[in-house]
C-alpha cells in the first residue's frame, strides 16, 4: 500500500514561469538590478501558474507539541513553556501573533500533542495525538501509527487554510531543536557535536550534554536511520512530523510554501526524503542564528532571502520575510515596461 | 566662517535606549531570539527619543543628476535614461515609485541638475544647479558654489518632509556609479580597480574603462583628496552631495536615517568625513551588489538588513527593508511580556 505522502506532487508551471522571466526583461531596470527579488517573482509565477503571482493571501500554522526528551534537561526553558506559549498565541501575545496580525494573515495554531492533559485554549485546534513524545534517547519517540496521525494532522491544517497564495508553518515545543538536530544529523549524515546548538540559549556545557543526549539516540537508533519514516518517528517530534505533511500536502495541491528556520528546514528535509518532488515548492525565509542550519539549508540548496540571527521559531522568520515576497510581486506587477514608459535600454556593447 | 554642515548634530536619546533595552528583556522569547530585529527596535527607540518606536511615517527623496563624466563610456545606459526615469518616476512607473505606493510613504523626486533645460515634469521638485556636473576625469565636477547649493538641496528636502519617523535619500543619475566609486577611493585610500564595479551591466572590458576613468580623475585631483568639501566638490555629484546634505540635516533634526546602496553609501561617508557626529542617525538597509558596497561599510561599521543582490539604486533597497523596521516595531510593542502571558523564564543554569 502506499501512503498519501508517497503520491505525486504538483510540477510548477512552466508557461507561468516564461511569462514572468519575459515581463522581468521588459521592466524599467537594468537586467537582473532587483537581484533576488526578481528570481523571487518568477519562481512565484511557476508555483502559482500566473504571469502575475501574489503573497497577499497567507496562511500560518503553528503546530506545538511536547517532548519526552526534554526530561534529559536539553532546553534552557522549563517543559511547561509549551503550553504557556500555545496559551500566549491563543491569547495574541507571542511574535507570531504580532505578526500575523501585521501581514493580516490567518494564523492557526495546533497541539499536536502538549502534555496539557485538559481543554485546549479557546481558538487552539485539538489535535491531540498523545502527551508528548517518549524520550527518543531511550525508545523510540512515536510508534508509526502515531507519525501517521502527525502526518495527517499537517495535511488537515493545509486542507483548513483554504485557497490561500501561500503557506507557512511554524513550531513550538520545549527541546524540540533536540529533535530537529538528531534529524538532521541522520539526513546529512552528520555528527551530534556538528550540528548542536544552543536553541533558546544553553550555554556551551548545555549545548555539550544535549550532543551527548543525541549521540545516545543515534546510536540507540542506527538501524533505522536509512528510512526517513522510521527516523521521523523515532527522532521526531509531533509538531515537526506535522510540518511535514504540511509541506507534502501543499506541494500535492500546488501551494506554494515558505518555509521558517532550523526546526522547519529539517521538516522540510524529512518531506524531501518522503517524497523528493516536495522541493520546487519550498521557499526559504532566512537562515537562523541555530548552527545546524546552513547545513540544513545547503542539502536543500536553498537561498533563504534574509539573515537577521534570528532564532526564535514559531514561523516567526517566515512571516518577517513575507514584506519581501510582497513587495517582490508589487514591483512584478506595478513597474512599467521600457516600451511603456519611454525609456531607452540599454546602450549596445 | 562655520558652515550648517559642520554644525552640532542631535544626540541619540540615552533614556529612550534603556527603556527599549529593558523592554525587550521582558517580551516572552528567549533573549535575543529576534536577532537584528531587536537591536534595530532599541537603536530606533534611542533616535526616536521614546520607549516605542515607530517607522510607519517614512519620506523618500529621490535624487536626480546628470554627470560630465557620462561622456567618457562609463554607463552601460545612454546619458537620456536620467531624464527619462524622472518622468518615469513622476508617472509612477518606476521601482521607487512602486515600492512608496506598497508602502503608503511620501515620494519626492528632486531634479538637482539633469540635462534637461526644459520644464520639469509635473511633480517634480525643480532645484536644478547645472546642466549636470563637468567631467571630473577632465576638471571638478562642480564648483565650491555649486556644492554649497547641493549641500543645501538635501537640507531642504528634509525640511519639505517633515515630522516623519525616517527619511530615506536615494539617486537617480546616469554614470553615479562612477563618481561614487571615485569618491570611495579617495574616502577609502583604496584604488579604482579594486572598487569599480559593473554599475548598471558594464562587461569587464566596461569595468575596466571605467576604473581607468577614476584612475586619470584621482590623479588629476590628488592634491585635494584630503579635504571632504574639495573630494565631494571635484568627483561627486550633485544628488550625491544632496544626499550627503540630507543625511546632515536629518543628524542635526534628529531623524532616524534608512541609507540605500552604494552611490547613498558613498554620501553617507562623505557626510561622516564632513560631520562625524552623523554616524549615529544612519542605519543601514542593504549590502548592494556593486563590489565597492562592501569596502564603504566595513568603512562605516555598518550591518545591513539585507543582501539580495539588489543593485538599483533609487531608494529601491531601504525602501524594500523598510518592512522589517516596522515588524521590529511591531514586535517590540505588541508582544506580551512573561508576566504579562504567564510564561516561564530561562530555568537557572
Amino acid at each position: 500500500m502506499s501512503h498519501w505522502w508517497t503520491q505525486a506532487c504538483r510540477e510548477p508551471d512552466a508557461a507561468g514561469e516564461r511569462q514572468a522571466l519575459a515581463r522581468q526583461a521588459r521592466l524599467t531596470k537594468p537586467a537582473g538590478a532587483l537581484g533576488q527579488l526578481e528570481t523571487l517573482a518568477v519562481q512565484l509565477a511557476a508555483l502559482q501558474g500566473r504571469e502575475m503571482p501574489s503573497a497577499d493571501r497567507v496562511a500560518i500554522t503553528v503546530f506545538a507539541a511536547d517532548h519526552g526528551v526534554a526530561a534529559r534537561g536539553v532546553s534552557a526553558f522549563p517543559q511547561a513553556v509549551t503550553q504557556q506559549m500555545i496559551a500566549n498565541f491563543a491569547a495574541g501575545g507571542a511574535a507570531i501573533s504580532v505578526l500575523a496580525r501585521a501581514l493580516g494573515a490567518r494564523l492557526e495554531v495546533v497541539d499536536v500533542g502538549s502534555l496539557n492533559q485538559g481543554a485546549v485554549p479557546a481558538g487552539v485546534v485539538d489535535a491531540r495525538i498523545a502527551a508528548g513524545t517518549a524520550d527518543f534517547s531511550r525508545r523510540p519517540a512515536m510508534s508509526a501509527a502515531q507519525l501517521e496521525q502527525a502526518l495527517a494532522a499537517g495535511r488537515a491544517a493545509v486542507v483548513r487554510a483554504g485557497p490561500v497564495d501561500l503557506f507557512i508553518a511554524g513550531d513550538m515545543g520545549i527541546a524540540n531543536t533536540t529533535a530537529a538536530t538528531a534529524l538532521a544529523c541522520v539526513l546529512l549524515g552528520a555528527a551530534p557535536r556538528e550540528l548542536a546548538g544552543p536553541g533558546t540559549g544553553l550555554d556551551a556545557d548545555g549545548v555539550s550534554r544535549k550532543a551527548a543526549v543525541i549521540a545516545e539516540a543515534l546510536a540507540l537508533h542506527a538501524a533505522h536511520r536509512h528510512a526517513p519514516e522510521a527516523a521521523l518517528a523515532r527522532l521526531g517530534g509531533f509538531e515537526i512530523a506535522a510540518i511535514a505533511g504540511s509541506y507534502i500536502a501543499c506541494a500535492q495541491a500546488g501551494l506554494a510554501v515558505l518555509v521558517d528556520g532550523f526546526i522547519a528546514s529539517s521538516a522540510a528535509l524529512c518531506a524531501i526524503h518522503l517524497n523528493p518532488a516536495v522541493r520546487p515548492w519550498l521557499l526559504f525565509a532566512h537562515r537562523s542564528a541555530e548552527p545546524g542550519h546552513a547545513r540544513l539549508l545547503a542539502a536543500m540548496a536553498a537561498s533563504p532571502l534574509i539573515d537577521l540571527g534570528l532564532r526564535l521559531g514559531e514561523a516567526s522568520g517566515a512571516a518577517i520575510a513575507v514584506p519581501l515576497l510582497r513587495l517582490a510581486c508589487a514591483l512584478h506587477e506595478g513597474m512599467a515596461t521600457f516600451a511603456s514608459a519611454g525609456v531607452s535600454g540599454k546602450s549596445p556593447c
